[in-house]
């Protein structure tokens, strides 16, 4: 079948004397996730992986993706007639490494613009310039041979309301439209799916976990114009859109309007987030003006409203949470438990709390060698027993009204090795040592990542993820600009100074490749913490309120102090979840949140 | 006299059609200090503080410095009738935007294009584009009208023998050279004074506490020019450098060599350390490398030989300082003792150590409130006696054959109170669990910094200076690209990632304005930690051998692990120094190291 979709995309590409065609795997705002409509390079590979990009030549078609993917790749891409291309391997070319030797002078690459970033795009025309190669971008020859495609997402539309957004759609365009000003800036493209969400105080449910509309925003200082499928709006949402100044238009109406805007305006636009085609659409005379998206900080830094709300979605998600590891350690060896089934029972206690909406993320629930594998999901293949031994990795959200959670523990099933007790126990130290950080206003996470590292560190050991990522309030689970890692990625929204009101995952983990895996995760708010002599401190308030097993913890390996932050977090989290338990469960959890 | 000064540079100024001269602090060569030949901002105005730009106009002329200096340059320009514009206050313009305002179209700002760097230089001049004004800067007015202005310094340049060098100018120069081949450049213009020096394995005394050479050099792929004052170089070692292919030539002559070399040259160099007046001078279709010299990094990055003979310096200056803090806790209240006596005794105590070349930095003896002014040094003016009570506080360090120290003890010298001993053994802290760090190779200071503030962010406090900058080998004891702070500062050459072999400072400290000051400081040497699993670990050594004053020290406030570091440096304190003592120092050096 692939071949078939092969052939027929390359009888396109002669008819438009296209002699290479890029496939990204991004939906036109560069998503997370994408919808059906978007799965362009599966489609034409038959790899159902998250990341990647294929290409196609007259001979020839590749696919590059990392790590994370090689074997199913493998597996799902036999007998295509799709070559892999191990992304980071030694010897294996980049995809802009292998454009460069491969398209010669005269010839054409072909992209969909709206599947790339402006930069990307910019990337690719200035490598196949440099070939005396040209670059077609205003296509879409996936589009022309997909015969069944999916329609685009139309779900309905909702309005966040005050009591849960903390404050109006009005007031956050005022501060954007200042922020315009101060910028010179005539108008502001944001396409990114979560900040349109976040400034209209709207959700939806376009993308997978993730409660946005599939829209396009444009704004002056006059008008604010929504490109979406009007079909999404409620006559009643278009209305207080409306009286906010927003008028809605057609979803691709965006590429006709921005091509007819006055000439010599300056564009305030981030060119690493808004698509390439967009970029190519404004008349020639536009400025430019490349920055971050202007939501960007003001959605990271959570007001009062929703830092409140976030605790009682803590408190909702970790009643569900502590209820489910309770079920899991008193029923494994017992009744049949698979990590798909444990998974299954973990959504069932979430969703008996109230303003539940879904999970925030494709749960991992891993067990044993499982969770030595990053990005594992089970599936039904996949899928194994749970035992009365050794360890269950379960990383997990939701998304409440009142906000999104994503927590990881680490739950002994049943008998460990000391080896495993001892790296248990070095991850939390890091974690309760990051989690008690007091830092000067000004600090980022590069500043204090070494905090959440250096019980490993001392041990020769480290894993080989980031230590902390930003998340939204009832968006993504992975948003900037605050993070903590400790090197700097300049590239990457993740390094910013710490501010009061941001939500920080605090997550180190440990892992053995083939044996185990350990993960310890709260997300954190970031508050004040005193001023003195003009000196002004923060620190980091838990949300994430559920017990870590101290099944796994050696009390002895950790010092006094790591020893009390720990038995103040689980005072703290006896004290919030207990009302919510049944009696059984209560005197399950005294016993798991006891002092050490 | 100083009216006199400037009534003279203004009717210079009036000849050349020049409405505002500008006179920076530095020499040609950005150096930390400068020779009395380069005291032109000193001479116009009166003020003699190490930092400062005057600017004299027709009818005004000001002098913009910092905190340090204010009540200094306020005392030293009295009566003078130049301003002290007092720089970061509210409401005080900087430099630039006094330029932008005053200096009108048509009119001229004048200074020599020696005395700032190309960068400064080129923003100059763009500011007065904006402004419709020109810039002449082939000039030295101050030059002109300075009667009795010393000659330029001409000590004697001498030859640092490989066994204190630990590798040959001939392989120094041979790998710059592949660096330059690497980065397509054609030829390399290097005028830091302690880059030429350290490449060319020679010293000299041209400038105050650093043993340097005035002198430019141009590397190309056949030659090496060495521009300097040649009466500065015996026979012999002019032939040592000829046998390296090294040239020697008049100091000025680099401005003619330059202005004559062939067109479309690519030249490296790095814009903010060369000074414009060399840039201006290049043909213009130069092709211009903007990049830090290739010097930089192989500079910090001692040889296995210079970190051998650093431990030796560290040793013998371990000494000398270990004899000081006997002497004047012994001494104290029996035998009058100054802030300047102590500084003399301390001298006398070096002076005894073979190979000791002189100090690596004016001292600072500071006692009691002095020492919570950073920039103190003791004058016959602010000279007071030290008394057997209190805190004193010595910052010193000394040049020899084997390297260069520099050292931070505060002394007990009586009753102290119990907040002063609370943020002793804070600050103490601090430098401790720093110096035990264990990190990933990849890390930089902004990664640490956070171990030597935490003590004190815990207790909302902090001090107001970086934990940490590089030291060079008989060269300065400023010295990028290595540094520990935990604010990125982009510009200054201090954020490098940490490699083995780099030299760093570790002086956390504590002030209380008016009453007294703390500091700690030791310095320390990057080296391997082991690797595992492809991951290479990195950690400190200690090279400063001198006791802390267990007098100041509340075990108490210490952790165990603290408490371990603080015997573990002690008991190798004791090793190294006690066999240079007489046996009663030596007794007391027991009694100062002893476990707590």
């Amino acid at each position: 079948m692939i071949q078939e979709r092969l052939q027929a995309l390359r009888e396109k590409m002669k008819e438009r004397g296209i002699q290479a065609y890029l496939v990204p795997t991004d939906d036109f705002h560069g998503s997370e996730y994408v919808g059906d409509y978007f799965k362009c390079r599966q489609y034409i590979t038959g790899f159902t992986g998250s990341a990647g990009t294929a290409l196609v030549l007259p001979d020839m078609a590749g696919l590059w993706t990392d790590g994370r993917y090689f074997i199913q790749a493998e597996r799902q891409m036999e007998g295509s007639g799709v070559t892999l291309f191990r992304m980071r391997e030694p010897g294996v070319p980049t995809i802009h490494e292998f454009l460069k030797k491969h398209v010669k002078a005269g010839q054409c690459l072909g992209f969909d613009g709206r599947t790339v970033s402006a930069r990307e795009a910019e990337c690719l025309e200035k490598l196949m310039e440099e070939n005396h190669a040209s670059v077609k971008s205003d296509i879409d020859l996936i589009g022309e041979i997909w015969q069944d495609r999916p329609a685009l997402s139309c779900e309905p539309a909702w309005e966040l309301e005050l009591c849960w957004a903390g404050e109006s759609r009005e007031e956050k365009c005022r501060k954007i439209r200042e922020e315009m000003k101060k910028k010179g800036a005539d108008a502001f493209l944001l396409t990114s799916l979560e900040d349109i969400a976040w400034m209209l105080n709207i959700r939806g449910n376009d993308i997978h976990c993730c409660p946005v509309v599939l829209s396009y925003l444009l704004m002056t200082e006059t008008e604010i114009r929504l490109f979406a499928n009007k079909a999404a709006f409620s006559d009643s949402l278009r209305e207080i859109l409306e009286r906010a100044g927003v008028s809605l238009y057609g979803y691709e109406e965006i590429y006709d309007h921005l091509a007819k805007l006055p000439g010599g305006m300056k564009v305030l636009l981030h060119k690493g987030k808004v698509n390439g085609r967009l970029v190519k659409c404004l008349p020639e005379d536009t400025v430019i003006l490349d920055q971050v998206n202007l939501t960007l900080l003001p959605k990271a830094l959570k007001n009062e409203t929703e830092v409140a709300n976030e605790r009682i979605a803590h408190i909702k998600d970790g009643t569900a949470v502590t209820k489910f590891i309770c079920w899991l350690k008193k029923n494994v060896g017992k009744i049949p438990i698979t990590e798909l089934s444990a998974a299954k029972k973990l959504e069932e206690f979430r969703e008996e709390q109230e303003h539940f909406l879904g999970n925030s993320f494709d749960p991992i629930i891993s067990y044993g060698e499982h969770a030595a594998m990053n990005h594992y999901s089970a599936t039904p293949e996949t899928d194994v027993p749970v035992l009365p031994e050794g360890l269950l990795l379960a990383d997990t959200g939701g998304h409440y009204l009142e906000g999104s959670t994503d927590i990881t523990r680490t739950v002994v099933m049943g008998e460990i090795t000391a080896e495993q007790r001892k790296f248990f126990t070095a991850v939390l130290r890091g974690h309760l040592n990051l989690a008690a950080a007091k830092f000067r206003y000004g600090c980022g996470g590069v500043n204090l990542d070494y905090l959440a590292r250096s019980p490993l560190w001392e041990m020769d050991e480290d894993f080989n993820h980031g230590t902390g990522h930003g998340v939204g309030y009832l968006l993504s689970v992975h948003e900037g600009p605050n993070g903590i890692r400790w090197r700097l990625m300049p590239d990457r929204d993740e390094s910013a100074v710490l501010e009061p009101g941001m939500i920080t995952s605090n997550e180190p983990g440990y892992y053995v490749e083939g044996e185990y895996g350990i993960r310890h995760e709260n997300l954190m708010v970031c508050k004040e913490a005193g001023e003195k002599n003009h000196i002004r401190f923060l620190c980091f308030e838990d949300l994430t309120m559920v017990p870590f097993d101290l099944d796994g913890v050696d009390p002895k390996q950790m010092t006094e102090k790591e020893r009390e932050l720990l038995n103040q977090y689980h005072e703290k989290v006896y004290e919030k979840i207990a009302p919510h338990l049944t009696e059984e469960e209560r005197e399950w959890l005294r016993e798991a949140t006891r002092r050490i």
